[in-house]
Order: C-alpha cells, then structure tokens, then sequence
C-alpha cells in the first residue's frame, strides 16, 4: 500500500454500526459508527464495502458430543491451536476435516505420539504440488477445463472423471479418506503430507465420534481410543456481521441471500456489498479483486443494477444450480466454479476479452485465454483498467510460475516421445477450432 | 530373534581378521580372530557370511572442494547429523543428492532459516506414496514390469517411458531436479517432501559447488551465497573390508569382483560370500534372504558351484549388460534389476515357479505372480523352504498392503468408469497369453 492510500486508512478502530441514513432511498448513504480508543464517532459514506470474511466465529458445536463434558483431558477450537511444541508423546484426536484439521493433524504428527483425525464425511485430498508439480489452480482453472467439466460432458462422466482424478495421487477408499457422497463437487482439500504420515502410522484416520469418556474417545465403528489427552474440534467457521441490521442482510441457517454474492438485493439502493464471501474452486484473491472491481463500477452507475425480480430470478436460478453442483452441506454454501464466476463479473463491467474473435485476430493469445491458466490478467486486456502489457504477461505466465523453482538450470533436451507430444498437440489447436465452435460467449 | 538362535551369537565381539585355514584347498575352512573386551581368539569355521553392508566408511572427498580449508563456519559429513534442533534460523548448504541429502534437506527446511541443496547430477525423485497411494516397489517390481522393460520394449522407448512417469508428479526440469545424464537408469531418490518444500522455498537447488571463502559459498553458475553457517557433505559412503585379505577379496576403485554379486570367484572352495553388497531397484531385505538361501545351499554343496571359466564369464557378461543399463558412476556400481536378480538366485536353488505351465494348472495364481508384487513368498511354493500357506498369501498380498491405512472403512460403491475398467481389464488377460509366450523361462 502507497503512503497516499494509508492516509485513507484508519487503523484500530472498530466498526459499530452500519446504518441507513434517513433519505438511504434516495441518497443511499450510510451511518457509520466507528470506535477508536474508547471513543464513538458517527460518519456518513455514500457506499460500504463489507470485507470481514467468512472465518469470522469458530463453530464449535460441543453439544452434539455427548460426554464431552466428563472428558478430563484438555479440548477445544481449532483456532485456539498455535503450534506443536507442548504436544510432545501426547495421543490427540483432531475432529474435522477441512484444510486446519489436516494442517494441525500432519505438524502434530511430528511431535505427537498419536494423531487420530476423525471424519464425518471424509474428503478429497490434493497435493499443492499438483500435475506435474504446477499449482492445482493453474491446470483445474483454464477455460478449456471450465467448459469440460461445466458444459461439454454431462455431470455423470464428469464425476467418475474427478473421482478417477483424484484417486491418482493414492485411492481415498484405502487411506480412509473417500468422502461418503461421492457425487457432491466439494472443494478439495489441499494438503502435501497428510498421506504420507497416514502411511507412516503417525496419523490415523477414524470415523466419526459416537461419545466421550473421562479418559477415552468412543468411534461411532465401536473403537475406542484410551488415554486421549487433547482433542481438538476443527470444526470450522460461522461468519455474522454483528454491526448490521437485520434489515440489511438477514441471516437464515448461516446463509445469506446476495446478488452475484455480493450486494444484498432487497437495498433501495445497491450501495453496500459483501468482498469475499465466497468459496471459489480455485483462487480467492482474484476473485475478490474482480468482485471489488465489479461492486465500484456499481456504485459509480457504471454497472447497471437490474430491476428487483431480475435480480431476484437470477438468485434462485444459481441458487438450484450451485445446490444440484455442490450439494447443501454446511461447508459448500459459499460454493462457486472460479472461472464461471470471474467471467461473469467481468463480463458485467465490459473487462471480459471476446476470445471467439480473438481466434481470428490473435490465435495466439486466443489460445492462451482458452487453455492457458486463468490469471486476473486475462481481464487487463480490454474495458475499464486496461493495461497495456497484459498481452505480453499472459503470453509469459508459465515463465513466471516455474521462475522461483528453477534455481538448477538443466538442459532439458529432447525425449523420444516429444514427437507423439507434438502430434498430439496439433490435434489439440483442431480441438479448439470445434470446441470455440460450441462454447457459448 | 528365538531364545535359541541368540545362544550362536556372539554378542560385542569385533572381528579382527578371516583368513583361509592352511588346508583350505581341500577343507574350505577359515581363521576367524574375534576380539571381545580386549581378548582375542581364533575359532575354525567351515563358512563366512558377511554382512557388513555398502555404508560402511563415509566417503568425505574434502580434497575435492577449494577454500574448504578457510571455510569458518561448521562442516561435516552428513553420518555426523542427528537432529534439527541445533539449526534455528540458520543457513545451511547440503552438498550432494543421494536419500540423506534430500532427508536431511526437508528435515532441516522446518527450522533452518534456508536450505540449499547442490547436487551435481541431479536425481530422480519419487514418493513413498507412489502410484494409487501404494508402495513405489509394489508396483515397479512386477514380472510384467520387469519383462516389459527388460525384454518387451526396445531401451530407449523404456528409457523416454520411464522419464515421462518420472516427470508425472512434477516437472524435474522445473524444479532444477532432472538428472544431467537422463539416458542412465539410477535408483530413484525416495521423498514425499522434497517438492513441496523447493515450491514453498524452504529448501533451494543449487548447482554443484565451485569453492568455498570464509563464510560463503560459489557455486558453478557464478552465484554466491554468503553468511552460510554450516555445510553437510551428504557425499555417500564406501565399503571395506578390512578383516579380509587383498587375496580374498580385491577392492579397485571401491569396486569389487563377485560371482552373483556374492562370492569371490578365486576363491578355491566358495565357502565365503557377502550378503547385501547390492542395491536392487527394489527391496533390499527379499534380496537379501534370497542371497543368503542361495549362498546356504551353495556352503552345502547342494547348488552346484560351476568352475573358474563359467564364472568369469557371467561375471563379464552381467557386467557389460549393468554398465549399459545403469552407467559407471560411483552410485551405480552395485545397481541389479530386482526381480531379474532373485529370480536368477530362486532358479539356482530350485525355488523359482513355473508360471508358464501354472497359467493351465493355477491360472489364478499365475496372474498373481505375474502381475502382482513380486514379495519372498513367492519362492516358497516350490522347492527348499515350501511353505504351505504361500498359495493363499500371494492370492491376499494387495490385502495386507492396504490393511493398514484403511482404518475408516468408507462405501467404495460402483464407478460409471468401471465398466471400461473392466473391458480393459480382459484385454489385459488377453496380453498375459501373448507375453508368455514371449517370455523366456
């Protein structure tokens, strides 16, 4: 950040509330309250971004455990977690399986004598070094790949097709790890290690916990763990916005109802959004840079804001597609595809480059768009922000991910199969000319 | 161990030298001088078995490295490193690419403040967690594997395969990994962590070290770096043996000459072998037991022992067919090809299957042994050591493969792809009929 921009920026200070001012339909101006070093003070802004974030409250259901309260070991919320130092020779069972609780399982593993990560539904897991080593964003978030999975095949194929995918790296059915609802689209899990101390012994999966005793954990298959002496609940996060009224957005089962996931639809005036409440399957920065760019040029009246039952058909239209796609589990209901989504704010704001005819004017970069990762770049070419070295950056990408690895240079040389490569690469670019062909832009 | 094999053994006792009996031509027995608690004794005995393995001095080719001499900060080889406790915030350069550079490198990467990593030839690295999740020898050690690479496929199309498979987790080009010289097939470098920790930057691939000055180190590329606080020559090891004499066994160029890379072949009577001076691309304890029920039955004379002139000639043979396949470097040296290798051995003694003639007697079992893991119960359906229970064993090995990772048992259901599975599938019985009658019993 510039010193220009901090001056703008009030540190230590915590918002109160975020209020409609009086005349809110027709000036759609907020009261903001604000406390810094005890002191209140009341503000007026013409428009509020709401950045707060989705990890806001740990969930911390203990009520569904019966016997927790015997238990006498020590237990508590992931987030109390900070590092593996004082766990040396203890037995610890982890509750949970999202990104913390595979984090904590793997870093305990290393001091722990035991870690027993218990799992209610299970979980696909993915290495951050993805096919051959490149970032799994970079090779599941292309265009190509987008169109695929979402319009190409039909979404049986495309599940056997992940299922098979993902199993690649070591069968889930036999580290324990399949998710009960194979169907379901869930974000995946990303961790390098956890198969690898699973196969060490260090970590053991189990099913989920039926009871707790003063001393033990009882598994819902009849196993029971004695001498358990920490557990921790990895049970994720509820978000709230405690400094707005219901009338604004109203919560139902931590679920909001927004526009485009960001402004809540029922305002008078759609000057208050939400950044980064969402759950992309790919990158979180860059969608919330788009969504950012997407809710100014709202509030400017650059991006038309469309009539209440537009707005509201097109919330129920994704909501009964994003639940057939991603299921109506707690943890998939911020759920979007990350290109889908881009392209569409991007599209709204004009940012959105017309690949279709660039195949024409230039195939090269066309094909870049279309195959290549899809990088915040991709939306620097044309409309508001352009910026003129965008058509040389994305034609650079792939230097710029293997750069910080590639501290050995070899010589790459030439294999026996590169001919086949190049053969089948040629078929590729037909592909495109058939695929361009079907895509609807 | 049972109470009764411990009463042979003599426990604390230093063998200070083996030399042939004055009878040896007609009796092929041995001096052997044991030292216990600073008494030595002389004992007669009709056979040695060494088993002093290949890591016996460390090879620490100081001489080899410029400015080591004015080099401040710590060095030593890589034997002398026990844990990462004493490396907080420190610069660390490990020198060499062998398992214990690359443990140690990952280890270290945790509390050093930067790991770099010099390697002069680079490696191939692959994980524990191999194919599917299993083994990487389960699935590399196969018959059909062995037969595919050895005798099915021409060497450089094995060659351009396995360098493909090889880059299927990562790119080694990209991560400064790939070996200089690609056509050589070495032992690959056994890590799950390697990659993920140059991606996160913990760990830094250098090229080979050019010379040292006070407190850095250059490298070949022209790159310093400087404040390095310690060095680790991780530069491998040498075997010796100095209880032998240059009669027995004659060392050149840390090489030695032994028929079936057990027994010297000058030797007038074969009443001295040594036993796991091989590295296997597999396993090296099955490779070891087969060697020692080998060498037990060639001790009683019930393997017969062929003369002088047969032996050289194996032994040149074998050695021009393992320098073409796995180069001359000092790495390579005791490279086999494991199942060719044991296979060879159990034929000897009596203890290989005939799995041709098994696919119409036991077609089941044949499949089993032709494409399952190739583990020691397979020499003990036939001949000496047969074992009842080693039919059944062999049918349930990809059982007790994964019973111990499947400790959350999930419903692995019906995939839409398995159908093609299963086609492929039948193809696949179909190929086991042509390949044998390909493959050379």
């Amino acid at each position: 950040m510039t010193l220009a921009a901090i001056s703008f920026v009030l540190l230590k200070t915590v918002v109160i509330s975020v209020k409609k001012c009086k005349d809110f339909e027709s000036s759609g101006q907020w009261y903001v309250t604000t406390e810094n070093n005890g002191k209140q003070e009341t503000t007026i802004f013409d428009a509020v971004m709401v950045c707060s974030g989705h990890h806001t409250d740990p969930y911390y259901p203990l009520e569904s455990y019966p016997g927790i309260k015997q238990f006498k070991g020590k237990y508590f919320h992931s987030r109390e977690y900070k590092n593996s130092d004082d766990y040396k020779g203890k037995r610890v069972v982890i509750v949970g399986m999202g990104n913390s609780a595979a984090d904590i399982a793997v870093e305990l593993s290393r001091t722990a004598s035991q870690v027993f990560l218990s799992t209610r539904r299970g979980a696909w897991v993915i290495s951050r070094v993805f096919d051959h080593g490149y970032p799994w964003d970079i090779c599941f978030d292309t265009r190509f790949e987008t169109f695929k999975r979402n319009s190409l095949l039909p979404m049986s194929i495309v599940s056997s097709l992940t299922e098979k995918k993902m199993n690649e790296w070591f069968c889930h059915a036999n580290f324990g790890l399949q998710p009960v609802d194979r169907t379901q689209f869930k974000e995946p899990l990303l961790n390098d290690e956890l198969p690898s101390r699973i196969t060490c012994g260090f970590v053991l999966i189990k099913p989920p916990v039926s009871d707790f005793t003063e001393t033990g954990v009882k598994f819902n298959d009849g196993s029971i763990e004695e001498n358990i002496d920490v557990v921790i609940f990895a049970t994720g996060y509820s978000f709230y916005f405690p400094f707005l009224d219901e009338s604004v957005i109203k919560m139902e089962k931590n679920t909001v109802v927004l526009y485009k996931h960001i402004i809540p639809p029922t305002l008078e005036k759609p000057t208050l959004g939400i950044i980064g409440l969402i759950q992309p399957l790919g990158p979180i920065m860059p969608t919330s840079e788009m969504q950012a760019r997407w809710l100014t040029r709202v509030f400017k009246g650059l991006c038309p804001f469309p009539p209440l039952t537009v707005v509201m058909d097109d919330i129920r239209k994704k909501h009964n597609s994003f639940t057939k796609r991603f299921g109506t589990t707690r943890e998939n209901r911020l759920q979007v595809d990350f290109v889908e989504y881009v392209d569409e704010l991007a599209s709204d704001i004009g940012a959105k480059p017309n690949i279709f005819s660039m195949f024409l004017s230039d195939p090269l970069l066309a094909m870049a768009l279309f195959f290549g990762p899809c990088t915040p770049t991709h939306f620097r070419l044309v409309g508001p922000g352009k910026w003129s070295p965008a058509r040389e950056m994305i034609l650079t990408t792939w230097d710029r991910i293997i750069k910080p690895t590639k501290t050995r240079v070899v010589n790459k040389g030439e294999s026996t199969l590169s001919f086949v490569t190049k053969v089948l690469g040629a078929l590729c670019v037909l592909a495109v000319i058939v695929a361009m062909f079907m895509y609807k832009y």
